[in-house]
Parts: structure tokens; C-alpha cells; sequence
């Protein structure tokens, strides 16, 4: 059983395990695990781990327009060296504080590999799911996609100190309360902007017509890319983004925009299922990042 | 640095990483990640993982004295199979259902060995910390020590059946809540009666006179124990236990006994801090199981 088939089991036995967070009495709650072979390449500082693991479980709050009020870690490792733990803290730190949020601590275990383990919890007024964009619904997103394609590009030419800025991202918690009245599904663009599509068109039975040329990618990105194909498959596909991708009726698209500190730009439109998720009338396939 | 030294790093940084949970705005969350090598024996099933993994969160909720509301557990492995997958889920249900909190899923991760990182959060009106126990007060636990050494010597018996039961242990959550009000110190056991003596005898600068008859000692563990001293150094320095250890004030033991649903066995005093940490007069030592 793949991870994907793993994660429907779930959703079948699990009311909350298909969103980005569960929400129990008001308090959302989500979890991630990372570790060194998939997630944390080499030259990847013990900050921008601790930034970057907590910032996960953060965009998952996001999504679901929730405001953090606390995150935890647990650490293991093979070992443990004081100036990489007093880093992994202040990364995590330095992002909680970034939202608005406490970095607790957790707990620590020796392990066979670097494996970091996060929770964050917050306070969700109004959970925003992923099963009610409608067509017509205008579909927003925040910031541009491709900064984890570009940084895993910069890892391997071991230019780490712009690889590791990229890969501390800022989780959207601003725009996701912005939408959180007004979205009508939402979730964060972790697998791929592709993916969050075709994952949104399957919780609210609906269909998608992207315009391509919408779509925002990270200056990074196009700096690296070798040409306009390879900058919208790692754009679209690649995933490990963390932006929120959302759908909002046409009426009231102005002004969730104006309330969103970050911008939010628009890139197509909910069509009905039938018409299936397009890019520029050209099928967008499912595919992208299985997280390992 | 080894983990101690480590915890004791993180304990400087973070004010509350040396408690079993950190309260942020009246909501207690505590993290644990578990993995095959220490802590999963050959033979422990996946419903036993995942109810021992949530439950030694929700213990560490029971040791500040909060009621748990949520449960969720991060589930990696080399491959996934649907049955495990299932039983695991059982399992973390059913310790969240019988403490009256609900298991909300999680996250999936590929990974070199079986690994899970649980958190559980819950509401902490009256949150109790270490600091507090005060000469003349009494000492207090909850069940009895050494099931989880017996456990281990039964699994190495290939005797799975009952060792799988011992593993699946009750959180203490009704007896940390009759004791919130009144305890001036308290923690669970999970490295062992003697180390948890020695935290709260640190965190409170104060002794323990402890009477080495009157500490609670399994059944399983009489069993399989092969004599005396055996069974007192299974039963006090092992650890894994998950009972709740807590100081009162004298003038309040027969309240919070008669309010605890649990029974409380008392099995010491609150000494001064130059009288050290005894058992029937002798030094306890400061020995116990190091988490993996």
C-alpha cells in the first residue's frame, strides 16, 4: 500500500484525517513528520530545520484560517550536539514569533536519522474545509510557486546560504484568516499546486480551468529553470510550496482581497466536475511530490 | 552530550520544556516520539503501539493535572500495510475514547524504521508543575510498578499475549485531576520512581524519605521477577510505567484520596533537601531508563 492509498484508509476511518488540521471544540491540531533523507537535503542548517518543520505544521493552521497559539517539536537524532539543538530551537522559535505563536519545546529521542516530529495547535473560529468551492468561485493563491524546486536546485550546487533562506518559508496564517469567512475550500500547496487541485476537485465534485499564465513563480525559480517547461513543471508539480490555494465566490473576491495582508492573486476559476482540471484548456495531470 | 544533558540544554532555553506539558493560554500539549529499536519489542502489535505511543502523551497531560481533549500521532514506517495501518488506529482510539478525548489522525511518513510521534493537548484549569512539594508533605502514587519491565521480560519469553496487555496502560488522567487542586508537585514515572524522585526533589529542592514496603510493586512483575532485589530494582529504577508520582500536604491526603477515582497508595514524605533521597533509610540512586 503506497502512502496515498495509506492516507484514503485514513480518511475512510477518520473524520478530520483528509484536512490540512482537525478541529476539536475550537482547537485546531495538526502534525508533521520530516527527516534528513527526503526533507532536509545537505546543507540544510539545524535553524531552517527548526524554522521550516514548525512552519509546516504552522501552514497547516493556515489552511484551515486558524491563528497558532503554540507549537512543539520532538528531535532525534543519531546524536546530539549543542549548537545544532540550540539552533534547530531558534529557528523554530524565530517563526512561531513570525505568527504570533509560542514554540513549547517537546521532546528529544536517539534515532537512526535526523527525524523531526511537529505540532501546532490554534484557535479556529471558522474551519474552512475543502469540499464546498462551486463554480463560479474564483481560485486565489498566495505568494508564487517554485522556491523549494529552486532550493533544492541551490542544495546541489551547494549554494547553501540561498538554498537555506528559501527553504524557510513564511506560513500564510494572515491570508488564511483573511479567507476564512469567505472560502469556500481551501487547503496549503504541500504536494504541488496540481495536486491541491485535483485534491480540492475531489472533496467539493468540481472542476478547474487554470489560466497558465497566472499562475505566480518564484523569481528563484526562473532564475535556475532551464526553460519555460521546466519552470512550470517544477512551478505546478514539484510542491513542498506551502502556499494556501483557495476558492472564494466572484462577489466577494474584491474584498477578501483587500483584507489579506498578503496578497492574494487569481488564477482561474471552479468549473463543473465534467470540464476537469485544465491549465490553458489543456489537462493539468495529477502529479507531483509523494512525501516521504 | 547525551540526552539528559541535552533536555537540561533545552530546559535553560524553554521555560517549559522540563515540565510533561506546557500550558499556553489554558490549553496543555505534550509531544513523545517512540520508535521500533527501544520501545516497540518484537511482538508488540500495532494496536499496542498506537494505544502505548497516545497514552504516553496523554499520561504526560494526567501529570499537570489537565483533562485531554485531542490526540494525534505522526505513523512512519519502511512500507505501509492496511492492517497495521487499522489496528494502530484502534488502538489510539480506544486509549483516547477511554479517557474521554478524541483521536483526530495525523500525518504519514516513509522511513527507515518504524517510528511514531504523538502529541496530545487538553484544558489545564489548575496547571501543576514540580516546583512546589514542601518538607512534611506527603508522597503519593498511583497504581504499581514494574509492569512495563515485566512486559519486557515477557516478550522476551515470547509469551505476546500478556505482555502486549501490560503494555497498554491507563493514563492517569482521573487521579492527576483529583490531585490538581491540591498536589504542590507531581510528574509521571516514565523514567522510573527513583529519577522522577530525584526531577522532583531538583525542581523543588527538598528530600524524600520513602518507605521501601509500602511502594507498590506489579503482579506481573512478582512473577517474573527472580527475587527481591530484582523485583525492587525492576519495580523503581526501569521506568516505562506511566504512573503519576505527586507530594500533598498532609492536612489534604484523605480529601484527594477519597476525590481520586484511582486509588493513591502514600508511600512517603517530603524531607529536607540535606536529608537526600532515601528508601527505608538507605540512598535511592539517581539511576534509571534512558529513552531511546
Amino acid at each position: 500500500m503506497d502512502e496515498r492509498a495509506a492516507l484514503r484508509q485514513l480518511a475512510a476511518t477518520l473524520p478530520h484525517a483528509g484536512d490540512d488540521a482537525a478541529v476539536v471544540d475550537g482547537t485546531a491540531i495538526t502534525t508533521d513528520m520530516l527527516h534528513a533523507t527526503t526533507d532536509f537535503p545537505a546543507g540544510t542548517t539545524r535553524y531552517t530545520a527548526g524554522w521550516r518543520s514548525v512552519a509546516a505544521s504552522l501552514s497547516d493552521l493556515a489552511a484551515v484560517g486558524a491563528q497558532p497559539t503554540a507549537a512543539v517539536a520532538a528531535y532525534a537524532d543519531t546524536a546530539f550536539d549543542a549548537d545544532e539543538l540550540a539552533d534547530f530551537v531558534d529557528g523554530a522559535q524565530a517563526v512561531c514569533e513570525a505568527v504570533g505563536a509560542e514554540y513549547v519545546g517537546g521532546d528529544l529521542d536517539s534515532h537512526s536519522e535526523f527525524t523531526v516530529a511537529t505540532t501546532a495547535i490554534g484557535d479556529a473560529v471558522e474551519a474552512v474545509d475543502r469540499a464546498s468551492a462551486t463554480p463560479g468561485d474564483r481560485v486565489v493563491v498566495t505568494g508564487a510557486f517554485g522556491r523549494s524546486a529552486a532550493a533544492l536546485r541551490l542544495f546541489e550546487r551547494e549554494d547553501f546560504d540561498r538554498a537555506n533562506d528559501l527553504f524557510q518559508f513564511s506560513p500564510r496564517i494572515d491570508a488564511g484568516r483573511a479567507l476564512a469567512d469567505t472560502a469556500t475550500a481551501m487547503m496549503d500547496s504541500s504536494d504541488g499546486l496540481a495536486r491541491s487541485l485535483h485534491q480540492l476537485a475531489e472533496a467539493s465534485d468540481c472542476g478547474f480551468a487554470i489560466d497558465r499564465e497566472a499562475v505566480p513563480v518564484a523569481d528563484a525559480l526562473a532564475a535556475v529553470a532551464d526553460d519555460a517547461d521546466d519552470r512550470w513543471e517544477a512551478a505546478v508539480h514539484f510542491g513542498e510550496d506551502f502556499e494556501l490555494v483557495a476558492t472564494v465566490p466572484a462577489a466577494r473576491l474584491d474584498d477578501v482581497r483587500a483584507e489579506s495582508p498578503t496578497p492574494l492573486t487569481e488564477i482561474g476559476r471552479v468549473v463543473d466536475a465534467e470540464e476537469g482540471i485544465t491549465a490553458n484548456g489543456e489537462p493539468l495531470a495529477d502529479r507531483g511530490y509523494t512525501h516521504g
